[in-house]
């Protein structure tokens, strides 16, 4: 039996997004028709989708489009870290330690959430690629499982798109710094000690 | 760091329906901004709005307010059964063994996806009973572990506003009419043999 056909659509409008089911969406569209402030999402989809620009370089949400790095000619064009969110960029920025450019996925893979690949702007890195300029790719993803599960996608989809000089690499994983090895936990020790690099002996 | 004002919006948005969290929030959020079919989803709980009204008594989605079944002399005032969902209605409505009252809980007790007791109109249905003229109050909430829950609820909360003389029930559970015992499962077959009952001899 089906609800109402308005009822009907909107557990279909739901169903549309990633890590929604059936019953997630039959959730959500009860919450809509008891809660009324609940309208207040429709009004603020509308709000997002007006008052954001995507840069249609790097995918990250931005005032301008090309947006403020992309457009800056003082930013090397020739290296490209790939981050999984626009806040991560603002974090990379935040450190003053990055002169390249960016590309922003909008997530991470995360089948178990519904975040598949074809929902990440993957496509558009590997058009960027192609297209070619790039000296190096850095696959900026989080230090955890989706990050690395996104990282192996990366690296199995521009390595089709490069040419062999291309040099891509990943951001080093190991000691944070500031930190107290004894408050450490067991992963950090672990990618600090494999990742361990000889110093020059005086 | 914040997102831009009218993104950091919708993530909020998001996080106020049940079972979405800052995470979920801005998955669904990033989604809305690189899908634009998304934005159907504004369209859709705006329609679902307008376009469906709640009984003021039994809470269901209905046509009319009150609802053809609430509004019905011919159905019985005095049996009320509580259901989790519209279609639940419509399933029992269908079997034509029913002709008293309904009220819809509009979802299940489910912590874990996020609904909780105040999302249900719980309240509403104990308003009902507290006006009294209710002889029965069926609980027929699902026969698995959210409807069991749902129902120790509702049992609290009802058991406070009633008479002495009202009798709560809750529907039989046992093996399904037309089913073969061999394929039913264990627990279907505990409940049968939990609720047996004596036959009359000949």
């Amino acid at each position: 039996m089906a609800y109402p056909e308005p009822l009907e659509n909107l557990v279909a409008a739901f169903e549309r997004f990633p890590g929604i089911g059936r019953r997630s969406g039959e959730r959500l569209a009860f919450h809509v028709l008891r809660d009324p402030a609940a309208r207040e999402l429709a009004r603020a989809i509308d709000r997002a989708i007006e008052g954001t620009l995507r840069c249609g370089v790097c995918a990250n949400v931005s005032e301008s489009d090309p947006c403020s790095i992309c457009s800056d000619p003082a930013r090397d064009a020739t290296t490209v870290c790939v981050v999984e969110e626009p806040r991560h960029v603002e974090a990379i920025e935040r450190s003053g330690a990055y002169r390249g450019r960016y590309h922003v996925l909008m997530g991470a893979f995360n089948p178990g959430e519904g975040t598949e690949p074809e929902h990440l702007t993957i496509e558009k890195l590997v058009q960027r690629v192609r297209a070619g300029g790039f000296r190096e790719v850095i696959l900026g993803t989080d230090p955890d499982a989706e990050g690395e599960a996104t990282a192996r996608l990366l690296l199995d989809a521009i390595e089709g798109a490069a040419d062999g000089a291309l040099v891509i690499t990943r951001l080093a994983r190991g000691l944070p710094a500031g930190s107290a090895i004894e408050y450490l936990h067991r992963g950090v020790l672990e990618d600090a000690l494999a990742g361990r690099r000889p110093v020059r002996r005086r």
